[in-house]
């Protein structure tokens, strides 16, 4: 019995997140990365996570808090000061206001880390480019100089290649990929700011229900009953 | 009166931090961040970076903790089940087993979130590459890396420049530029072990005694009444 190469995986517990964990599984053994940044919704996307986690019964997990990233603020998301927009007119031009400032390489940062310590060979991470919010650290280019960061950053004997591959789909594709590799996208989260229905209205939310409405499919997690769907 | 640009100083509280403080004062005002990982003698570590910032007078400072890091392990600096060697034959060749796995990544990630929502356009970093201890994440194609990576993974409109003024310098290069700057080196710490007194037997303790040798001057703080000087 030949056995897979270990992968560090960042799951989120949102649908991206959840597609390139199944995705992942094909090719590899899984470890789970987890974190908590102080975002609004942080324990109902933790839930996410462990029941993910369940469902492909994977052991290895590291389930991490990035309080400095809360500390420092700057973000709608991270900043309970910051109204997450709801209505399009609300939103200026450019990064969004829930674009937390460099966040993703806190993110990737710690999976190197746990990478190289418990020899992993590649790391897994949901980002998507074309059909996302625009946040700078989504974009390919982004990906290939992290790349080269671990390459000098690391042990000489150390390679850890990164993963996107969700990058370029469309979120339509990820949900029809998800559902063709049997992944429980009714254990994932995506709303910005509600924890016990999805408030259907956060720019993550409404991304979320066009994308099951292109994919022809019900979302199958619960809404606010006043959501129009 | 003109006012200084900002910049994010890393000030762990040992010399070449210190200096690096001092340096950037010449030309900056000053934020300066500290962090924790679990390593063994963060709590000295953490009294020296007080002292440090008090001295100088800076209000705008960042203490963060990267609990992460001591859940990952790997390193004599956050394991404890790991001895700190003291014997240079105990040594293996290559990087050191105080080596943090991908630790600067974590610290610089935090350093470019802070300075993107405080607008500074700076940050130094007090790494030393030809006299010190072999990490990978000392080498200035590291900085190379992680300036290109700010530059893809931040807004269009940032622009921060990471700074590394002490890299090339020898370890007595850089007591010296302290001492001509009136850095505080007696508030320092550089002991990977010890938290009264410094051990003199560890590699950190060694390469300061060493160096301050060199300089032609006394070590300032106090070390265990055992080690030769």
């Amino acid at each position: 019995m030949s056995v897979k190469p270990k992968a560090v995986v960042l799951l989120s517990g949102g649908m991206d997140s959840c597609v390139t964990t199944a995705i992942a599984k094909q090719t590899h053994t899984l470890a789970l990365l987890h974190a908590s940044y102080g975002q609004r919704t942080e324990a109902r996307e933790r839930r996410a996570f462990d029941e993910i986690a369940d469902f492909y019964g994977v052991k290895d997990r590291l389930v991490i808090r990035l309080d400095s990233l809360r500390q420092i603020g700057g973000s709608a998301l991270t900043d309970l000061r910051i109204a997450v927009p709801e209505n399009p007119s609300d939103k200026p031009a450019g990064i969004p206001i829930t674009y937390v400032p460099f966040r993703n390489a806190h993110l990737l940062s710690t999976a190197v880390s746990w990478a190289e310590v418990i020899d992993a060979q590649a790391i897994f991470i949901g980002a998507v480019f074309e059909d996302s919010s625009g946040y700078p650290d989504c974009r390919p280019e982004y990906y290939r100089v992290f790349s080269e960061l671990i390459e000098v950053g690391t042990r000489p004997e150390t390679r850890i290649e990164i993963q996107t591959p969700v990058i370029h789909m469309r979120k339509s594709e990820i949900i029809r990929k998800g559902m063709e590799l049997g992944a429980p996208l009714h254990f994932t989260w995506s709303c910005y700011q509600a924890e016990e229905e999805a408030c259907g209205a956060c720019d993550s939310c409404r991304l979320r229900l066009r994308a099951f409405a292109e994919a022809g499919s019900a979302d199958p997690i619960a809404y606010r009953a006043q959501v129009a769907r």
